[in-house]
């Protein structure tokens, strides 16, 4: 069956994390519905505008396999400050679904209680902003169902590793060598 | 002063490309505008909409220092098909300027005639689509003011190179580390 994935984009979102995430997971044969904390354009944080699929408020109650948040400032803070994006993280977590994070959003999975006890990393600077258990400089870290990363220089490892979660390794091989993507070092699993 | 880049926006464009060249060209100061073929949002290759800055009738009187032309399929065609992207090309490169093309888009330089007898590379299999000197499989080769590149997963390295092209190395490792990006193998120069 098509495995799903929603990716909120709240304004100032990291352009490279975000499209990274869903060209590649979408390239794998993923279903990816991109979600807008309000209507109309999402704006990215170096000025690219993306128009979101449908909004945040419609996606909430969408079945989902995996929530995928990307970085960038001040997009980070807001999918943190956001009470819809929490319930989703929750609600998907409980349903044993993914969550999944780079850069400074790993804090956002932090506030909806998903990072105690968990080995995480994220960007740089980032990782005193949420509770967490042992915080690793590893580009890709998997601890169960939660997946953090470091940034866009990552997101395309970030993103391999969340398309093989999802469909296998043969298929997130496919992918890898049809985008010309450099081998990377295998992510740290828990 | 501030350096100028235009990056032509057709539908079927590829999203990695576009935005891994417009996001690490801003983190580096430059001044980067997305012109659309058509009004409104250019439609994304994978499904990702990006609304352009400007339409490309509104570039084509810009001054610019450099063309970068994303690639995807049929983004590709239609920027090889479009007279007013030769004629940006030709114009910009007569100035004295750069003319950029990765994965399938180098065959629009082709088109543009900027390619014959300089060492080039592509998506592989795009380089019996356009007249050129040596093809090679470098992931990023600049023959002096044609730079070309390969895919999704050299993009990083291709907006990096164009970067240091502009601005200058120390400013394009100072972007390069903010990235996380891994350290790559230094382009093909002729």
């Amino acid at each position: 069956m098509t495995k799903s994935v929603i990716v909120p984009l709240a304004d100032g979102f990291e352009e490279i994390e975000a499209v990274s995430v869903i060209d590649i997971l979408r390239r794998g044969g993923v279903k990816v519905t991109t979600a807008g904390l309000h209507p109309g354009v999402a704006k990215g944080a170096h000025g690219i505008d993306i128009q979101p699929d449908t909004t945040l408020d419609t996606a909430l109650d969408m079945k989902a396999d995996m929530v995928v948040l990307p970085g960038g400032m001040p997009g980070a803070e807001h999918l943190r400050d956001d009470p819809r994006v929490m319930a989703l993280l929750q609600r998907v977590h409980e349903q044993g679904g993914y969550a999944c994070a780079i850069c400074a959003a790993p804090m956002a999975l932090g506030a909806a209680g998903l990072t105690a006890g968990r080995t995480v990393t994220s960007y740089p600077g980032f990782g005193d902003q949420f509770s967490h258990g042992p915080y690793v400089e590893d580009r890709v870290v998997v601890d169960g169902k939660v997946i953090t990363s470091r940034g866009p220089g990552t997101a395309t490892e970030f993103a391999l590793t969340l398309l093989e979660t999802l469909v296998g390794p043969q298929k997130a091989r496919e992918v890898a060598d049809g985008l010309l993507a450099v081998r990377s070092p295998a992510p740290r699993v828990v």
